[in-house]
Formats: structure tokens, sequence, C-alpha cells
């Protein structure tokens, strides 16, 4: 399939590129690229703290590289893509914290140099970015919509939306034909549960299974839109198909909204343990970077690409733990 | 002086540090603040292409480093000041598209560093930092004020709003006491003339001396307004020396806008040779990153710092071309 040709959602022989595609939301999205008949390459470099894991693709007819997307090899690796999905980069906000440099180099240095490949390798690929509602900040209005200003509280926020505008610049100026989607909080099956940086839901899921109270900092009020990783799939595949996409910035959000509070209670619930959920106090690392509640608006995925969630999170968060690999015992 | 007692503009004994000193704002900085009794440390890498010259501030009794800030020395070189001005960097636009991760070296990944640098070495110090309008992209109103978004247009102005967000992020959560200031086109004596990617005022300066023909892209009427070095360096002793400029970023701009014809009208004239302005078509590469008309709202800078600019362009433009230590056989 040629990729002029490309425009109508059909993945069937398109050849795809999942960076990032042996880690949560990656390796889904390589499942439904394999499952609709796309010949998918994936490239990861297995950083060891970022949870990727060749076990969440085991049985899937995929190329694999694994590398730095910044690596010179993945000129191969990429060459005549008709589509990147480009999910690499560090999550945890507290690491990008502790370690700025390599936050740097993650989740911006190695992507110029992806992006200087694609331009050269893979011309006419259509791009789509996994970007976060993190660059925003601490939000100014509720639900926040793309126009609300930039203003990120962290390495990690400062680093991603530095990326975004990167690709934004290669769509304009050199045609890349990039999307960005913003994400926010994302749970499902293959989320990682082995470490306590990779977002809060993931520390509630593994102490909720382990049996272990889940504490909230402060009274647990602020609010999140959470997603399930199957309608991030769609949101991406819908970013890759779109022409209308092409140059834009959408947010990915959800029209429930619940408390810190309601959502360890449903996940306590959901596991069946004996699990409490207890309100501490802040820790000042995390108190420094925290942004309040949030709420994506996300009516022009809506308008221009047709997406919206259809997943509720007590739906969602049961899906999550009856799929869970991991348990107690595995770490 | 202590840090703790730096409040009123009294530079006498205090610390400073100017990275990028050998530069054209930068040596001219050090100039005011060795003549207002500063004990100065300069740090600049004498990039070649950046046009950074030890004879810009020849017969100074200035303690010089010829490193990248990012460099391990600068531990030194910067422990225990009281104001470090942060002026080092790359400038010109079409460099940073040419080499984009250079640019990310330079005006991101060494100030990263160089803010670990001096969260370690020189905690209370104030600094301040010279951005550029760039960030902002091309404007979407006139006067550009703090509120404009950013939507930086070039590998440059990505760069530079990026280590923006780092000095605030780090004023805001290590107590760095950082303030920005977004320039727009300086001129003044030791404006590097010796190439052509330094701004279109470098330029013009050096044809008219030269009495060659300036080329006006498009029709010439996108508007500037230009700010003569002296004034600049006044808003950066301002922003050094007011508690009120902490955490704050600032436009600064001039209430005397001229077209680009206009401008290099004045310079011909001021140059007195047979300079003719000429209105040419636009070169793709820059016109793809050309910003429109240009105009700063610099109310807050007003009334926060104290500063107004107070050259005229016809009386700043004479000035320079005065105080010119460059002529067409010198390079």
């Amino acid at each position: 399939m040629s990729s002029d040709s490309f425009d109508g959602g059909e993945l069937a022989g398109a050849r795809c590129v999942v960076t990032g595609g042996l880690g949560f939301v990656g390796s889904t999205l390589v499942h439904h690229l394999v499952g609709a008949g796309a010949e998918v390459v994936v490239i990861d470099a297995l950083v060891p703290e970022h949870g990727g894991d060749r076990r969440n693709i085991d049985g899937l007819d995929v190329d694999v590289w694994e590398c730095s997307i910044g690596a010179p090899e993945v000129a191969d690796a990429v060459r005549g893509s008709d589509i990147v999905f480009n999910l690499a980069g560090q999550v945890s906000h507290l690491a990008s914290m502790q370690r700025p440099l390599r936050d740097v180099e993650l989740n911006l240095t190695d992507h110029v140099s992806f992006l200087e490949t694609l331009r050269s390798e893979a011309p006419q690929a259509v791009s789509v970015l996994a970007s976060t509602r993190q660059v925003y900040g601490r939000p100014r209005y509720l639900p926040v919509d793309e126009e609300h200003p930039t203003s990120p509280v962290d390495v990690n926020g400062i680093d991603k939306l530095a990326c975004e505008q990167f690709h934004l610049l290669y769509s304009r100026t050199y045609g890349l034909r990039a999307t960005i989607l913003r994400l926010t909080n994302v749970y499902g099956p293959r989320l990682h549960l082995d470490r306590t940086d990779q977002g809060f839901l993931s520390v509630f899921i593994r102490r909720a299974i382990s049996g272990d109270d889940i504490d909230l900092f402060g009274d647990g009020s602020q609010e999140r839109d959470c997603l399930y990783v199957d309608d991030v799939v769609g949101a991406l595949l819908a970013a890759a198909t779109r022409p209308a996409a092409v140059g834009e910035i959408f947010n990915l959000g959800n029209s429930e909204v619940l408390s810190l509070r309601e959502i360890a209670e449903l996940i306590a619930a959901a596991t069946g343990t004996r699990t409490q959920v207890r309100c501490v106090p802040w820790p000042d690392d995390l108190e420094r970077i925290d942004i309040g509640s949030y709420q994506g608006d996300f009516s022009k995925a809506e308008r221009l690409l047709g997406w919206t969630p259809r997943t509720a999170f007590a739906d969602g968060i049961r899906a999550t733990i009856d799929g869970l690999t991991w348990s107690p015992s595995s770490t």
C-alpha cells in the first residue's frame, strides 16, 4: 500500500512502525495492528526502568528492533513506512526531576534524531506522537482544551512539549504529516506494575492486588479523567488514518471524571482484597509538581477524529485486573 | 556583598557571572558591570560561528573561562556568585534548522547542565536569562504581550522556549531566582558583522558599510521594534536587581516601530555610502520560518522593572556605525 492512498482506516498491508512498541500502550497497539493485517515494525530500547517487555507481544509476527529511536540503525527500520506511531519515551515525572539530562535525551534529543531519520527515510509517512496532558501544567480552567496555555511544571512536561513542537515543525516545514495526541491517565491489562513512578493508577492497582492499603496524598479530592487503553488505541488509529488530523494537536480525555478517592475505591473493590483507602500528607518532592484536578476537553478529537472514549472506569478496571499477568509474587 | 542583601542596583563588589560574555550583548554588559565596580567572571566557549571575541573586553580586569556552560569546570567559575547573566547560546535561526541537534545541545542541554551546576554551587544567585521574541512564533496580535501563546516556528525558538521553562522550573522548585527577558532585534557597536546568519540588522549594516545594496525579502513592509544594546543592558541590570522580577518573564520592546524598508534606509543614510535598498523574492528556506511583523508589548517591564528603551533608532544606528571596529577589509 502506498502512503499516498492511505486515508480510510484500512490497515491491512500498511507498513506501521511502533516506537516503544514493547511497552504498555505500544504493545496493545501492536496487537490491534497485527489483528488488522498491518505489517508491524517495533522499535524499543527496553530501557529497564520503562517497563517494556518482549512478552507483551508474545506470539505475534512482528519485526523487533531493540535500540533507541536515536540510533543510526533506525534508518533501516523505518525506511518506506506508511505510518509511524511514536510512543517511545520516559513517562516518569519523578525520574525526570531526578535526572533531567537523561529525560532531555530520552524525550527530546532522541526524538529530534528520529525526526531527522524519518525526514530522510520515510518522508511520506504519517506520524502520530503520544504526548501528555502534563504539557499544560496546573490547569487555569477546566475542562482543558487545546487552546489552554502550555506551562509544564516538571522536566518531563517541558521535554514532551518541545518534542511536540519539533513534530509540528517537521510537519509544517518538511511535510512529515505529524499529529499529536495528548494522553491522560491510561490503564489496561499490560500496565507496568513493577515500579512506583509510572503514575498513580499503576501504584493503586498494584497495592490493591497485593492487599496493601492505598495512600492518597492530601484529601484525595483531586479529579482525573482516565482512559482505558483500547480507547487510546482507537484514537491512535483514527489520528493515523484521518487526513484532517495532520498538523493538529488533540486532547484525549473522558467525560467520566472521578476523584482520586473514587478511583482508589473502585480499584480496591474490583480486586476484592482487604485494601483500605487512606489520606496521608503530601511528600515535598511530589507536591511541588502536582497540578491539582484535571479534565481534558476532547471535543476537537470527537469532531475531527470521530473519536470518543467508550469504556466506563468500572468496566475498564475490571478488564484490567482480569487481564493482568502481573501478580505480587512475580516481582 | 552577600546575595541576601542584594536588592538595590548596587553592583559594586557583586560577584557577577556573564555567560556568552565575549559576545555582542554579553561583552557590552561586562563593560557596564566593570564600570559599576562589580567583580566579573566571563564564561564563553568562543564557538567560532557565534562571533564571540576576546577583543570585545580588551583592557578589562575580568576572569575569563573559555569553556561551554555545560562543562564540569563551570562549577568553579560560578561558585558563590551573586548574579548570573545567562547570555550563552546560539542565535542563528538558519543554523538551528540546518543542525537541529547542535542547537538542542547549545540552547538547551548545556543550559540544563548549567542550571544543575548553579543549583549546587550558587543556589542563592539571581539569574537572568536572555531569551527571544522568537518563542512566540508568528504573532496572532500586535503588540505581543507575555500572555501571547508561545508557538515557535523554528528549532531555535523551540529550544529557547524549553530553556526558559527550565529556568522557571528551577526557580519555582529549587529557589534559583530566575528571570527571563525576551529580547527583540538588538544592535550596537559590537554587533557581529562577519556572518550572514546573525539577524537582518547585522546583514544590513555590513552591506551598507561596504557600499553593497540591501536586499529586502518580499516588499519590505514587515515591521520590527529594534533595541539599542545599552537599553538591553539596562533591562538586564534592572532584572537582576529588582526582587519583583524573580520568576517572571518580560518582553523587551520599543514603541518606535519601523518597517524593514525604513530600517534599511536609515542604515544606508547613516553610513553615507551609495547603498541602495531593493526588494527581492523570498528564499524558500527563510520564508518558511518568517514571522511577519512583530512588535513587543513591554508594559510589564515598564511596570515591574522600571525599564523603558531610551534610544531612537536614528541615534542608535549612528552610535553603532561610529563605534564599529569592523570594516569591510577586516574580514
